[in-house]
């Protein structure tokens, strides 16, 4: 009978653990926890406040250790290891797969690297060092080594005794590789094939030819893009010579689709993409400070800007008072517009041949928008403040904001991306400096001509 | 050989295709289109401005057509759907899997989907009924089908036997099921260990017992999760009997992995998920302006909370000019906490039993915040404006607004999922006001009692 999975299933279990932890039922918590796979038992610590989660490490029998930390986040992974002693991360390293290997442990800080590696014997450190030498987000650093390779003469049969000998494959094998005597890529048979084939037919027979292939030094987030466009379960990975290196399986590639995603949320709001939920309070409070830093700085332009116009202010009370409305229109629009097309960056939609049309239309839209919301503005304050004339130039300074918004919007990712900033990261900073410098000036500049 | 992959590839497909299509020569353009996988084809046009969108529609033969709208985000399909006639919709959609069918019909709007049905045979139509018969966002609606059921006392050379000639496996088979009469799922075989397993074994023998299977009707940000937490390539899908009804495999799942974390961002800058970068204007405009209509008002509300202290303002102009620092800081302290806890709702690391936890250590970090930048406030403006005792006001008002900020950055999440409202929509205009109303509140409130 299939057990059907609950949908609160995950959240009662953590509830009946904190219990017994908080009881001090250590027995029956170290019991909760063996019984659960290894993915379990991680997101179980990525949702514990720091102090529960050392509990419950201490709790977990070392067996399970290399299985865990395979599966935690690089923040909580990275506070974990650094509690241990690196003779038993060691330990906790043993078995892992090359991918996993490499993740873990080019993630941690240099000291805690050089104490873990210098507690190695010289056969696992090497395999270390080789798990490490593809460059970080590349097709090397996430590729398994462990394919299945056929040579093209040899007959289905005995390919199949062959298997039969062997017994269990690796994890995750869909597909048998075909190369020829100096490793070289010749074709693919998936798994499947095998099974329907004719026993008399040779492997070169029942194979794909020139599968497509990735290049070992391909980054990351191209591998990801290649496997969502084509569907693909796994792919072979080649050296710049086609010889056959190993292969990327689905299951590596989906956690790079999400942290991708997710990137571009968490670095528009200054946050690091695998900040942990549950960080202590002074790791965290230091993380967010550059980017308040940064926005106090524009803060005290805008204020400086405002300052400009003293005088004008002291005067006439009301534009005090309606001065933070076309910033903040400003604002929201021109991040519509950027979040748009950094997203569209993101998924490869946007580039040269298309991007000039891209901002035309955004403007487009900009000066549209700046029409419909300046005729509305200035009807609510000719009501409310019974001033046409305050009404004509707070309408002006909305079109010129809604305008500079589109355009800032639309252009700055484009620019940031040929300069290789990541637009992410500081191109709402950015933005919002644009919108309120621009929004203050023609609002209270059009008012110091007309009204003064 | 294998065949590299190279990195601009798609880029200069695009351009080529382009080039080609504004020096009218449309035989290369067809013969372009024609050479290429749907899924690049599709790629293209979700790249394209509606225009060149419509011209390079034209020039796909037919025959491709089904393939491609496959392949498209939603928005694109249903602008190249709504412009195609029934009768060639029908066709279209002739050879495509259940779980497609689905998808592309269920997103039309009512109207044309009614004129596609009607325009389709009774078998069709009924196909095309039952596929959309599971609720949208459910397992059911994005399983397929065609899965390979064995029968657990057969042997595994009975079964090679069958599946010789049966011939061709469907597409992304890794698992073959095992039920008994009433199509109950008792267990699953890898096809990987039909090849290693002895022919004389049953496939009771060789089956993994207790699989887990996914109820029919679980949402499907919950299969996404589970596919991602527990690494698989593919699931059963079992009815509320536990008879197995279909297969969900991984490529269906990423997809919407890659939704789910792209929602949040996108709907916190007031845009839809499935928005079309190259989208006609007046359409991007209408679905821009709502969020856009909601900021207006908020942004009023905070000049009617600055209009009460018009006589402090008229009093003295400098607190004009520093009016907008507090409530700036405020709204990005408060979005990086909204930001943080709406990301840990998603991948369930926020819940019942530590989501007190995490209000407390966000309100300890929105304290200590408070303190730091009141402090470099202080100073800036002690020395700015040559008055200490404004920027002790404006000291106290920032520790306030850093509070305020960090409750409700990490209270609104959770209270609006109580709601059933999407924190991700309408969390962060929420915020705002609140840090808004608060900053100026406490910035004009106590500048009014000390200064005037």
């Amino acid at each position: 009978m299939a057990e059907a999975i609950e949908t609160k299933y995950a959240q009662s279990q953590l509830r009946d653990i904190n219990q017994a932890l908080s009881e001090g039922r250590f027995v029956s918590v170290r019991k909760f926890l063996h019984e659960m796979p290894p993915s379990d038992v991680a997101h179980i610590l990525e949702s514990s406040p720091t102090k529960t989660r050392d509990d419950l490490w201490e709790l977990l029998d070392s067996d399970f250790h290399g299985d865990v930390i395979e599966e935690l986040s690089e923040d909580v992974r990275n506070g974990i290891i650094a509690k241990m002693i690196p003779a038993n991360v060691v330990d906790a390293l043993e078995d892992m797969d090359t991918d996993d290997l490499a993740e873990t442990l080019s993630s941690l800080p240099d000291e805690v690297l050089q104490d873990i590696l210098q507690s190695m014997d010289a056969q696992d450190r090497h395999r270390a060092e080789q798990a490490m030498s593809y460059g970080e987000e590349t097709a090397g650093f996430i590729m398994n080594t462990d394919t299945i390779t056929l040579r093209p003469d040899v007959s289905v049969d005995v390919v199949l005794r062959y298997l039969r000998l062997k017994g269990e494959l690796p994890e995750n094998t869909d597909t048998f590789y075909v190369v020829n005597r100096t490793d070289n890529l010749e074709g693919i048979v998936p798994v499947s094939r095998l099974l329907t084939a004719d026993p008399e037919a040779t492997v070169s027979d029942v194979m794909d030819e020139e599968p497509e292939a990735i290049p070992v030094n391909m980054p990351d987030d191209e591998v990801a893009s290649m496997f969502e466009r084509y569907n693909w379960l796994s792919a072979p990975v080649v050296d710049d010579k086609h010889r056959l290196v190993g292969r990327i399986t689905i299951d590596d590639v989906v956690d790079i689709i999400r942290e991708d995603a997710e990137h571009s949320m968490m670095s528009m709001a200054g946050l690091d993409d695998e900040e942990d939920t549950f960080a202590p309070v002074m790791q965290s409070t230091k993380r967010r400070s550059v980017w308040l830093g940064v926005n106090l700085l524009t803060a005290l332009m805008a204020a400086a800007v405002s300052d400009l116009f003293e005088a004008t202010l002291s005067q006439l009370a009301v534009l005090a008072i309606l001065n933070t409305i076309v910033p903040s229109m400003g604002g929201v629009a021109g991040n519509q517009t950027l979040t748009l097309v950094i997203r569209g960056m993101a998924l490869g939609h946007v580039n040269p041949s298309n991007s000039r049309w891209l901002i035309y239309k955004e403007l487009a839209i900009g000066g549209l928008n700046g029409v419909i919301w300046a005729v509305l503005i200035a009807s609510v304050i000719a009501v409310w403040k019974q001033d046409l004339t305050l009404g004509l130039i707070i309408a002006f300074a909305m079109l010129m904001n809604m305008i500079a918004a589109a355009l800032s919007g639309a252009t700055l990712p484009i620019i940031m991306k040929k300069l290789r900033i990541d637009p992410a990261l500081a191109g709402s900073v950015i933005l919002t400096t644009i919108t309120d410098v621009v929004g203050i000036f023609a609002f209270l500049g059009t008012a110091t001509l007309f009204l003064i």
